[in-house]
């Protein structure tokens, strides 16, 4: 528990991903699977994206080149490899938990001051404007707080007309580059879930955050953000003396590992008070994050939103198997909403109540995980920040997927194909390659039963941002959902003929059906599920003894000597039951928006009040503009009739005729990302009509035959054809753009 | 409340629409506006729906030609005229409420006689097998109910791959059809909502069903249903006096129009039981449908599960006019999922507690409801079930929506385009054109702000299931919502330049200020905020007694003669603000899927078991098989590389290489709706390679080059070409199909 909570203190969507680690085993939480500061990347456009092999090396390590940069970051570097020696050596000599945890802590410390260092040497970074970003993406009305008229909802953000198109789009390209290109089962679960699924996979019991609340308004606190403010507040006061600083900053570092106990301790030490109105709090509690509701009018059936959809497949698996005839490996794939009850949630889109989640599991033979394609992409290139470099101080480093996985550095060859995969439906997005990364747990963030996992993580101004999960998960959830429903959630794996020994106890039913009656059936169905552990523990009971208690169904049954026969046989089979391991990439949509956002977000040169996002065409929430020079009515046939040429052609587009320069309007379009814009003006009513087309990132025009134009946004729209080549077939339009 | 309470027992999905109606003043409800039995139509195939307009008038028409039938039914139809005109009388003659409801509920077990009646004239409904489909639908997932190896929860549904690509086709194409084609804008708002957002629609109110609780078990039982049962039960009884029997069945009759005391009178008087255990039942509860959670920590903020998708629009509508800069009309729209925490959910996906809706609000000037596309459709010809008709116990008739509209059957031009291009869609996707109806609400139906109400039904063994809803809802949301937020969700009209009368009460700051100090602000925006009629008031107040009480932020200040001026003077002005009006399309997605499943359901000819289902291919989950006739390892460099280049042109497809002959292995392919199916035969390792194409419905086959044929499955795929044209360009291949 203390370990989940900890870690979810720190995680943000995936949770995801760390509650799953965390349910298990997991003897202690390391590190900032939040958001974790580390490496320098340099900044780049899009529009190289799609030839990230061929940007040089450097642009792409982790690892400043300026060697005066590197010399402030040495001895930073050096202190976070001395703490992970330290951890290795503790953990050799089997040393006690609770002293891996304090260095576990101390490490986290010190990674934080080189990440936070080596963050500030990126320019590009410090001039970024979030403010002025999210001010378009409001005003613009691509997301904004939910139920604003009524005050709004934190964490709850609804998506206007920008925003929809884009995540529409974003999830159509997530399902033709998965569900079609991969050939996976989708499916399409329900939200509302019963609580024994929810107990089945750990949720229930575990998926907690610990909070306080003011005895007098009920005003609820995070504990550990409500510990480390006050503490942090202590520190700095001039007044306090130096063994309490001391103290005081001991305790922050070591708060990510505090059990409820612990930090109860704590806020009595300090006697911390509700920092809004100096009321006493309460004793620690044990927050559930996820939403209870009832199911039905009883008001029996109790049941959760879920936390996540991964369940909502693991608990169809078998007829998911029975669709692909039997045989493994198999990919499902869901797409659907998920809510989470955060205590106090931030951060915009990256922390949220209610979000859309893409997700996939991969089941496979637990002893073979090569995957049939692995060879078409062993030689992509990724930024991996290992583990052990983590460990060590050390920077990400590129390295192709091939050598990864031969050297053992990613576990297996599926995990390596999603890995890749997942890093490029993200830059054909839109997320800027540069500040793309792939870290890997850390043993100690790992449940007992992953095998690995890699995150795919986001640079953006909140720091290195996980977006996407890609975790090896083993057989955890097929397990326990076996384990609660008694159904077999495995796959029959044909194998060589071979002998196998066979203990069966078989009853003596007349002597059985005669004592027990009606309650027969139920012991001769037990006896059939025994293993052959627990037939020799009967087996020796009889011996001993004379008797067995029999436990079925919730009742007791006392069997005699004379009820049961052992039978021992061997028999030749052909198959084998195996309990598939899954391979799970998770993304979380929103967030993934959000740094695409940010990633995109553009001023232009020598006008700082001409913001823009260049998205990717593909995923623009509107392709195209129309535009009437002014408001002439001889345009309007034209406008009409090619709207609805580009209508026919799929091409989404917005008619603009408002008053107000072309300039003006244009600026108002790059705004919402639309890559194309046409304009009709008086040379169109000329044989042959034409009109310009104009690109958004370069703001380059060309003159195009009017009945040419749809084709040409169709073609441009969705990556058949690229700018370059239609500017350079067609003719410059040269007249520059009045300025708004 | 009673009449939403009686609506309620009624509706499915678009209890939706019929909340709706029913927030506000509904004296009386009327009519079974769930599923009711009426007209007659013939069966056909979708294939011919492209040239519906072509079909013979009499195969859509609503009244059977057949004159014995009409001679069994024309007493019928008397008898339901004779009550409607009965009920036409009473309202003229301004009869109490309680007699027009007592004459509503005779009307309609009339109507239902002569429903049923027509219906068993209907053969092709009568050799539907519903259980068998339902049994393909499971055996290949389709859908399933969830957390079945959890033993299930009624009224929820999982998509398994192939209803979750139909699902999704369905919507994509929903998307272009009305987002693109019509320039809608999409918005994607929160599930979640809060109490206060709920209360102005008046669903914390309203939104309820009666229940009762056997006291003992806690058992729920929908209390109009088992009042039905228990008296049924009882007048089948022999030993039932003639009397009660005569009483029973008056009580059926009148139930829907009861309220709570009426049905606890009736429980009490004949003693009603638990139907299961025999227990005591409680009184009448009013059980609310949506699902109650807490948002956030404290449990302090509460909230709902959205039931509708529309008010996330309403709510939003500001920022959206914002968008489409201040104009109207627009249309905004909406797909997501809903929720109703139905008491005795049943009928499969018909009703169901978690569901996805995509809903338009399209906004315009209440008092000029043209729409510009209008002439476009016109002529297009629908089934019009009036309400005059439902009255007079007449069947649908058949007209053209422009002369709908130009003789007032239909609202408006909007209302009509709308319905037209529901009708599009509808048939598009899969309905049976002879098996769709619109039905228009009865005034008795109808809420008071609604103006028109139209359902699209679709024919299904279930009888008529109302799929969309199409209704005028006026400004009735908006308003609502501005009362409860003080923020005017309104748009401003340009008007000629005309003089207004303008009144106004100017305070005397300088007393008010003395006397009022910190609170005379409040008094000051109250003094704003009054219209002229309060203006009035405060005068002649002042003016009779010197003094005038004015509330303010629950506040009463005591004003006097020196503290107001009251200013009147005239003022030119340009704008006109208005509320507008709200046409609104409400579409049950799994209501249609359920629909397009019955109405493609197929048996082959001279082979029972062989059923398939008849998607249209640009629905269908997948577009097309990849068959190697059998295990020969020649064949795979073929299947591999025909896979690849079908995903190239976006054609999902599947291959099957498992054994069974290649009969068996279509049937299969069939049965999940795949409408076109390519074989890798021993001819393809031949050159040129070729393969054969097989179409679904006829089965037919050609034989086609292999490099041809992705792009060709592509083009019939997406209605690029049909299979006629497939089938006369390229050679037969007559082969046999070897049965299953």
């Amino acid at each position: 528990m203390k370990a989940y909570l900890f870690c979810s203190q720190l995680c943000r969507i995936s949770n995801i991903i760390c509650v799953k680690q965390i349910l298990g085993y997991n003897s202690f939480g390391l590190l900032n699977c939040r958001t974790s500061h580390f490496t320098s990347v340099l900044n780049n456009k899009w529009g190289t994206k799609k030839n990230h092999r061929n940007i040089p090396l450097q642009s792409y390590t982790g690892i400043m080149a300026d060697p005066k940069i590197e010399g402030i970051l040495a001895p930073l570097r050096s202190s976070v490899k001395e703490q992970g020696d330290l951890i290795r050596q503790l953990k050799a000599d089997g040393a006690p938990d609770l002293d891996i945890k304090h260095a576990v802590a101390e490490l986290k410390l010190r990674k934080k001051v080189l990440e936070d260092k080596e963050l500030s040497f990126q320019s590009n970074l410090a001039t970024f404007d979030r403010a002025k970003m999210e001010d378009l993406l409001k005003r613009r009305f691509f997301y904004d707080q939910s139920f604003a008229i009524y005050g709004g909802i934190t964490g709850q953000f609804d998506f206007g007309p920008m925003g929809c198109a884009f995540k529409a789009n974003l999830l159509h390209t997530w399902r033709q580059f998965f569900v079609l290109e991969e050939q996976m089962l989708e499916v399409d679960c329900s939200i509302l879930t019963p609580e024994a699924v929810l107990k089945a996979s750990g949720h229930v019991e575990r998926f907690a955050d610990l909070m306080t609340k003011d005895v007098m308004t009920g005003e609820c606190f995070r504990l550990d953000h409500l510990i480390k403010a006050h503490l942090e507040k202590l520190a700095a006061d001039k007044k306090t003396s130096d063994d309490i600083k001391a103290e005081c900053r001991d305790i922050v570092i070591k708060l990510d590992g505090m059990n409820k106990e612990e930090m109860h301790a704590v806020m009595k030490k300090f006697n911390m008070k509700s920092p809004l109105t100096g009321n006493e709090l309460t004793e620690p509690i044990e927050f559930n994050l996820m939403f209870a509701t009832q199911i039905g009018p009883s008001g029996l059936i109790k049941g959760f939103l879920r936390p996540e959809t991964a369940q909502g497949i693991f608990v169809n698996f078998k007829r998911l198997l029975e669709f692909n005839q039997g045989r493994l490996p198999f990919a499902a794939a869901q797409i659907g909403n998920s809510f989470r009850n955060e205590i106090s949630p931030r951060s915009g889109l990256i922390r949220v109540r209610e979000f859309t989640m893409a997700e996939i599991e991969h089941f496979c033979d637990p002893n073979d995980k090569r995957h049939p394609k692995f060879e078409n992409v062993e030689n992509v290139e990724l930024l991996l920040y290992s583990a052990c470099n983590q460990m060590d101080g050390m920077g990400a480093e590129r390295k192709t997927i091939g050598e990864a996985v031969g050297k053992g550095l990613v576990a297996n060859e599926t995990l390596g194909y999603f890995m890749v995969r997942i890093q490029q439906f993200l830059i054909r997005c839109g997320v800027e390659p540069t500040k793309l990364r792939f870290r890997q747990h850390m043993c100690n963030e790992m449940a007992h039963y992953a095998q690995d996992c890699w995150d795919a993580e986001c640079l953006t101004s909140y720091g290195w941002v996980e977006c996407v999960g890609c975790a090896d998960r083993s057989a955890y959830d097929l397990t326990q959902h076996t384990k609660a429903t008694g159904i077999r959630l495995a796959a029959e794996k044909k194998t060589d003929p071979r002998i196998v020994d066979v203990v069966e106890a078989i009853p003596n039913k007349a002597v059985i059906g005669k004592k027990f009656k009606k309650e027969a059936k139920a012991i001769y169905d037990k006896l059939a599920e025994l293993d052959a552990n627990e037939i020799s523990d009967l087996e020796k009971a009889l011996e001993a003894s004379g008797s067995f208690e029999l436990n079925a169904n919730s009742e007791s049954y006392m069997l005699t000597r004379d009820m049961i026969i052992i039978k021992r046989y061997q028999k030749t089979v052909h198959v084998e039951e195996i309990i598939p391991s899954v391979i799970e990439p998770s993304f979380g949509i929103g967030r993934i928006m959000y740094a695409i956002f940010e990633h995109n977000f553009k001023v232009r040169e020598n006008d700082e009040q001409r913001t823009y996002i260049s998205l990717p065409p593909s995923v623009a929430p509107l392709k195209c503009s129309v535009l009437p020079l002014s408001g002439n009515p001889e345009f309007q046939p034209f406008v009409k009739q090619l709207s609805a040429e580009l209508t026919k052609v799929d091409v989404s587009h917005k008619v603009d005729d408002s008053s107000g320069s072309i300039g003006r309007r244009y600026a108002r379009t790059d705004e919402i990302a639309i890559p194309y814009g046409i304009t009709i003006d008086f040379d169109t009513l000329k044989e042959p009509h034409s009109a310009t087309l104009r690109e958004r990132d370069s703001m380059q025009q060309v003159r195009i035959i009017l009945s040419e134009l749809p084709c040409v946004v169709h073609e441009l729209s969705y990556n058949k054809t690229r700018w370059e080549e239609v500017s350079a077939k067609y003719p410059k339009f040269e007249q520059q753009e009045t300025k708004t």
